[in-house]
């Protein structure tokens, strides 16, 4: 299965971290790409550009100018993630068929467009919380928990777990 | 049994967004209470505060002063959330046996006294991504999954699942 993510209305400022969140988790919770529309932001692009080069594995980003386009192009399934949508646990077995996914995450104004050209508006519980949470939520149990075990090809820097402490082998 | 979640080293202006993203999944994944140290942040409180008065249940937020203090007082066990700890998947059976779990999420630099102090540092994968990612993910592990069941009481809001676009149940 291949999921990618598209992050909504990316504004270079507030949403630095947030949005910076975002990609990180759809690395870590083995997304393919992060597809993000707003700003076009490249201090946010080469950050993550620069974890993957330490971390390994192959995630990209990449900006979407036409985010309404892209969507309905998208030659897969559209997964909008919003707290008014039905709860993954009813739709999970239902969205786990389909090859190809991306997953919707907005910030807080999400057009009603959105929610007419997504395939599914799912929600990770009916109350308010964070797109980064719901996101990450979504990823482990549509990969069923994969994300404990995945190791990254290339990667330059390999943390070893420790009871205390840190341990991290580098190499070049 | 009792969740509560401490975060660490709040500051005012910087981490705004991401320590309500925080309190917000605390409260969404059935935690009782966060506290945080750092800067002690009114807006924070009551942007939180406001939540549970609309959404329901009980939810709090704390400031601490003392943090190390605070954490070897805890009468409870300590788990600090950390990419450099052991993966929660080999330590959930022995840490679902406690009545009562402190989880301790730091922001980027964690003094190594936060590892010493802890009863477990648990790593939610062992890539860079999210304390609020990291959190959401302990936490709906350890509660296995009831957050999706779950209904505030007193809630003033009430969301009901849609397809696509919103309901929502108001009363006074």
């Amino acid at each position: 299965m291949e999921v990618y993510v598209f992050r909504l209305f990316h504004r270079k400022e507030r949403d630095k971290r947030v949005t910076t969140h975002c990609a990180l988790v759809s690395r870590a919770f083995l997304a393919k790409k992060m597809f993000y529309c707003g700003d076009k932001d490249e201090n946010l692009e080469n950050k993550i550009k620069d974890v993957v080069k330490r971390f390994g594995g192959n995630f990209e980003i990449e900006y979407v100018k036409d985010w309404k386009n892209f969507i309905k192009n998208f030659n897969g399934i559209k997964v909008h993630l919003t707290m008014y949508g039905i709860p993954l646990t009813k739709k999970i077995d239902e969205i786990k068929k389909f090859e190809k996914i991306l997953v919707i995450v907005g910030s807080e104004k999400v057009p009603k467009e959105v929610y007419e050209i997504s395939d599914y508006n799912i929600s990770i519980t009916l109350q308010p919380h964070s797109e980064i949470a719901a996101l990450a939520i979504f990823l482990d149990k549509i990969f069923e928990g994969k994300e404990f075990e995945y190791e990254f090809e290339n990667a330059k820097i390999k943390i070893i777990p420790q009871e205390r402490g840190k341990k991290v082998v580098k190499s070049e």
